[in-house]
């Protein structure tokens, strides 16, 4: 990735979209073939083939792997959470990022039951972003120094990657850059986050249709520019992470609202720049379920949670693992000496 | 399980469903309480919660395991088979158990990666159940000596028992057993089971409707009659496993359609009598969202799989093991010193 650590400008993250790398279509094929010989009905397996195969296809292999995932954690603080939108004081972006650290938070668990790395990224928790209902979250040098972080947590040969984040405040981001990408009023998009009050529901709209109302001159017609105005940190990192596995045709699994939201901005410049992503699970945020439609994803799973802290897609790298372990481990009709269908 | 193996009546079986044990109250409250305490807001994990909780109320402990997970396959022969109801020849039954055996089908690989013992029980596949069009499955004998062998199947110590079937032929008897049940056409419940054509999905419905009209004097307001004269031996099996994995509160997750079928004949009897139960996925088979519906139950998973063997059973092991790894793992608040909720 020695390029990325280069970038500095809004303009050099446009030229690089340009040039990243498409799915490999030879190993998609070479997976599929294989699917066709296994000991079973042809698409009896459902969506672990769909799986074996798209992992196939950006791992550049007939026979993907799920051995060395890697799961980054993006914490950031938000201006906006001044404003009371969130049920838990700011403070706790930090306390839960020490937690993780500790081991205590249900992302440990989960990643230890996956044997996935968990790395967490602090983008300076004392200094939250602006408050995107008065101006623009991050200035063009904050949000580019975050994305250009963001990419430089893919290391190499990793198989997968799962990305999560942490931040008070930053459901209500993640709803002002669906309201900002997708149109309608920010009572649509708007949840109940961490658990809030129809009162805090109430003002999360509020301020959100006031910054789309200040900011549309700056952002309209350059998604980039949304996830600036009223985005945070965190998530133009995970913009940035999503970026570089795509340069490293990494297969990335996106976790819930706030992590789908700041990877919608690539589907909005190009729609093929989400094509190595999954959704892990469907969130109990009710723009989710719309935001995905937007981006012409389906989440592998749904538990109603609404944790995020990449809980959702942590728990996915386990189907990314059946899907290869059936896909790799099985015997063939042939090898097994079993007969195939009489009609 | 002493008292299992002197079961061999149909009498005997009434008797043993009016003693089995309930959930442990105690137990449940206790891991509720924790629930509460975890670094998240209350609810955040949603159904892990949820099955956290009920893991705790069978296994009787406030911090459940999944470490000793069981995994029983129960295959069987339909005469019902002869009638050309599935894509495959009969003969399938026994060259998958073979695979089973060495290794090289879906449920295996999956059990691998579920650290959960795999054993497979064959039921006489040379001598099938009788064609159910023509007269009933089984004689009360045979029935009785299955639901027995399926009974003694569920060893001591298991955490959670996930249970599987391999029969060709069986989704025609779990159409039969639901409309049985349920009543209404047999074309609203059957499906294309291994990938059968229009012309065979008919041929089946017409042999569950002549089966009905035959043996419905027989099994009139008598569940366990519908299963002995439109099941199956694994069926059976698969009844008598759920009954026995009840007697030693082992918490069972059934996989599809066919799964499902046999273990709906005890909730027809007692609507408490699968409350230790989960589904793990949603089957393809149409008639699987019916029969869910019709017990109460809501699928773990949907990834579009129909292959049976007890792969989405299996599958689901990994969402009971992410349970309990963040009930049992995760700080408390006290202990990792975050903060509650400000409002």
């Amino acid at each position: 990735m020695a390029d990325v650590a280069s970038i500095s400008t809004l303009d050099e993250i446009r030229v690089l979209l340009k040039e990243l790398p498409g799915p490999d279509r030879e190993a998609a094929r070479a997976a599929e073939d294989r699917q066709s010989q296994l000991t079973k009905p042809l698409g009896a397996l459902g969506r672990l083939e769909d799986l074996a195969v798209w992992l196939a296809s950006w791992q550049g292999k007939a026979k993907p792997e799920v051995e060395r995932s890697f799961t980054a954690v993006f914490a950031g603080n938000h201006g906006i959470a001044a404003k009371g939108v969130s049920a838990y004081p700011p403070e706790v972006t930090k306390q839960m990022v020490a937690n993780f650290i500790h081991g205590g938070a249900a992302v440990n668990q989960l990643c230890s039951l996956a044997d996935s790395d968990l790395r967490v990224y602090e983008l300076s928790l004392d200094e939250p972003t602006a408050d995107f209902s008065e101006e623009p979250a991050m200035s063009e040098e904050d949000f580019v120094r975050a994305v250009a972080y963001g990419m430089m947590a893919v290391e190499e040969g990793i198989e997968v990657l799962a990305l999560g984040e942490m931040g008070i405040g930053n459901t209500t981001s993640a709803a002002a850059i669906c309201t900002a990408l997708y149109g309608g009023d920010a009572a649509d998009w708007v949840g109940r986050g961490t658990g809030v009050g129809d009162a805090t529901l109430t003002l999360k709209a509020e301020l959100i249709n006031q910054a789309i109302t200040l900011h549309k001159p700056t952002f309209e017609n350059d998604p980039l520019q949304i996830l600036r105005c009223v985005g945070g940190l965190e998530l133009a990192a995970i913009l940035g992470a999503v970026i570089a596995a795509r340069l490293a045709r990494t297969p990335v699994i996106l976790d819930g609202f706030t992590c789908t939201a700041a990877a919608a901005v690539l589907y909005a410049i190009d729609d093929r720049l989400l094509d190595h992503c999954v959704v892990g699970h469907q969130s109990v945020e009710p723009g989710h379920v719309a935001l995905m439609e937007n981006i012409g994803k389906e989440p592998l799973m749904n538990f109603n949670m609404r944790l995020g802290e990449g809980s959702g897609a942590v728990l996915a790298i386990q189907i990314l693992k059946a899907a290869c372990a059936c896909h790799n481990g099985m015997a063939t009709f042939a090898e097994a000496g079993v007969s195939g269908p009489a009609e």
